[in-house]
Order: C-alpha cells, then sequence, then structure tokens
C-alpha cells in the first residue's frame, strides 16, 4: 500500500470550481495545510475577495498563493490525471465511479507520474456537464444517503485524510504504558488487604479467599508503573489515618 | 476488519462540547447524517439558538433531537467506552493516545458491546482537562503540523468517515464499462486507413506498416463498447464529406 510523501503531495492540484461561500475556500485550504497539500486552484470564484476568508485558521498564506482560472481547462492543463469529485449517484454518469477507499489509491500511483487534478463543483450544483468532460474518473465519498450532499469544506477534508491516510496505522498499536511489575501489583495487593482488614470489610473466617479475590482484582485493573506509586501513596495515607483514629 | 451496521451506529453518541459556532453543530449534524450516525449529544453550547444552524442542510431533524447536557459526565452517563478526540500533541497528556486508523477499529469492536462516547472539544480550546479525565484514551487525526488545528466541523466529519469506512473497497475495482470488441476495433482501424489514405496521410510506399501502427494505436485507446460505434460514426460522415468533395 502506498503512503504520501512531501513530493508526491506537491503534485496534487486541489480544484475548485465555482465555489460559491468563500468560507468553504477557507476550509479547504485549511484542510489542505492540515494534511501537508498546497497547490489550490480556484476556478472562477463568486467572491473575488476570497483570499480573505477567516476559516483558513493557519492557511492564510496558502489561500493567498491560490492560482485563480477562468476555466477548467486552464487549472488542469499540466495534470496527466483528472479526477471529479461527487457525493451523489442519481445523475446518469458517463465515466467510471470509484469509491474513495479505493480511488485515493489510484490517485497515489498516479500521482508519481506527473500532477493530478482533483476537481470539487460548487455548494449547490456540484460539477456541470462541462466539468465533467475534462475529467478521466469520478471519486465518490461513500455516504449512506445519496440524495443528502456533503458539506463542501468537509468534502475537501475526507478526500485529502484518504491519500494521507496511512493503511498500516490501522494495525499500529500506541506505544504502550509501562504496565506495573507484579512486585508492586502485590504491593497494592498487600496494602488494600491492610486496609479491608483495618475496616472490617474482610471476614476472618475466609480471609485468605478474600485474598486471593483481591489479587486476581488488582491484577485486573492492569494498573500502570506511573499510577502504581500513586494508589500505593493513596492506601499508605487512608492506612496512616485508619490507624491514627483507632 | 470490521465495517459498521445500522446497529452499530445507534450506539455511537457524538458529544459536542462548549461548541462555540453553531455552525460547526450544523457542520456535525450533517456529517452525522452522511454517514448514517443519529445521535448527537451537546454539552453547554455557547449559543442556545444552535438548532437553528444553517449549516445543518439534511440534518436539522437530527439538530434539533440533539439531547443538551450540563456536563460530560451526563452526556457519557451510559457509554461503556468514553473516547476523546485532539489534533495537536504539545499538551502533557496522560493518556494513551491513538491514531485514527487504528482507533476507529477499537471504536468499531467497542461498539459491539456497548454505547461509545466521541467526545470533541470547543474550537479555541479543545478539551478541557475536566473533559479528558472522563475518557479512557484520546484518538488524534494524523495532520502534518500538530501545532495547527483541524476546523471542528471537518474533524468530525474524518472520525465519522473513518468509522464508516469499507477497508474492503480499498481493493475493489468499479464496475468495469464493456470494453469494444475486437470486430469493433478492427472496423474502427479499417476506417481511420481510409481516411488517412484518402487524406494523402499515409505513404503507399509504407502502407503497410502504417495500418499496423493504425491498429496497434486504436488498440491502446482501449474504446468503449460504446464509444465504438460513436467513433464509427465519426469516421463514416468524415470518409462520406471527404469522398463527396473530391
Amino acid at each position: 500500500m502506498e503512503t504520501i510523501g512531501e513530493n508526491l503531495r506537491s503534485q496534487l492540484r486541489v480544484v475548485m470550481v465555482a465555489t460559491r461561500n468563500p468560507l468553504n475556500l477557507g476550509a479547504a485550504a485549511r484542510a489542505m495545510a492540515n494534511f501537508g497539500f498546497s497547490r489550490l486552484v480556484v476556478v472562477n470564484p463568486y467572491d473575488v475577495a476570497f483570499r480573505e476568508a477567516r476559516s483558513a485558521v493557519g492557511a492564510a498564506a496558502l489561500l493567498r498563493a491560490a492560482e485563480t482560472c477562468a476555466t477548467v481547462a486552464d487549472a488542469v492543463v499540466d495534470c496527466r490525471l483528472v479526477v471529479g469529485t461527487t457525493s451523489v449517484g442519481h445523475r446518469e454518469l458517463q465515466h467510471p465511479l470509484r469509491r474513495l477507499e479505493y480511488g485515493a489509491r489510484v490517485i497515489l500511483r498516479a500521482l508519481a507520474e506527473g500532477p493530478v487534478g482533483l476537481l470539487f463543483g460548487s455548494e449547490k450544483f456540484g460539477l456541470s456537464n462541462e466539468d465533467l468532460s475534462h475529467c478521466h474518473w469520478l471519486m465518490r465519498i461513500p455516504t449512506v444517503s445519496q440524495d443528502l450532499s456533503m458539506n463542501l469544506g468537509q468534502a475537501v477534508a475526507l478526500c485529502l485524510y484518504e491519500l494521507a491516510r496511512d493503511p498500516k496505522a490501522v494495525k499500529a498499536r500506541p506505544a504502550k504504558v509501562a504496565p506495573a511489575a507484579a512486585a508492586e501489583a502485590e504491593q497494592i495487593t498487600t496494602l488494600l488487604m491492610r486496609a479491608l482488614r483495618g475496616s472490617g470489610y474482610v471476614n476472618p473466617l475466609t480471609e485468605a479467599s478474600s485474598e486471593e479475590k483481591v489479587r486476581r482484582l488488582v491484577r485486573r485493573l492492569r494498573v500502570t508503573a506511573r499510577d502504581a506509586s500513586v494508589l500505593m501513596g493513596m492506601l499508605r495515607q487512608i492506612l496512616w489515618k485508619m490507624n491514627s483514629d483507632s
């Protein structure tokens, strides 16, 4: 499985076509910054003042550097592959339709060969038939209802996330927190038993079996090394108080 | 690998804590509708009129049905697992931190056992230490820079997408468009050769090798069955015009 390096990321052109709401251009720029992409191309935005979008937190420079083009043809002029995005499926499509999970893998392979344009249509109408005619195929975000379109900024974030996603990370367990050693677990058991005895919780007749139960309970808690000393401190303080009271 | 069914989706509580901008609650609701989740819990929102958020396109009912709670403890009261989300990493974390790709798999397994709460903090500050103390572990969206936080609506969409994502779809090729049969490819070759001969493109001395080159070119085009008849129609019309002019 492919993962994406710096040089591949620079080959992707995120092409926003006829975007109406400048907040969505800002959100697209921010998602690009979040996932390490830099080339934003804006085709015929409705609001020419889009470069000031407040939603571009941390990505204002990327938004200012965006290229503007009058046509999709200009925007993708150097692209070897042009992919349109959609979350609806009821339009009669002339294009092969690939789910995001699979389409992103195809795009990753294509990025190694040259620039790839990824097109996002307007909030209200998506990509027009004219826009689509520049695309080699379409990528569909797998929403449950094909009648409910996605928010544009979210759609951009999902596509870039799937490109940046590390398939190996599915299996990579997090760095383990060091568990307490058996000796520490046993110290906790001893202190807790002392407190339980002192408080009258333990019936002297069944003390042996109680101790086994407590020992198993402490092991099931899977106490970390750091927490072990905290717990021991708590128990020692409780024992000190119990003894000083009696 | 797990994929998520209807009954598991209903076990997830999306918990938005101290959200400032009602547009983000709307965007969260819309992403939930996109990926088939329904239980939204809102803890202490800044704007009590959040149920009117315009960004909840297609998810207004879900937003209206959102539960509101005064505390995180109330919001997750029936949850067997509580997970906090973060896209920053510089805070000293007391919690195990799992990447989204892996964390989502753990959540899918937990959903089979009971309700799971997924917490999102405020736009400005994320989750507070008090909020985090209710969490079993934290999930990190793998952005390239840990200093640049994610847009809240986009973060919700990414987490829900990863839960709804179908790992098998990575390999599922799209339904193939029927390619043209060899006979059709040969018809196109014949018609194209006739047009090239008629136009003087082909040198009669090298005609045999030209025909081979054209045949190979036509095969490389991988014409679909539908496009084959269109191309043949085009070529026949061109030939008719060439013959009627001469």
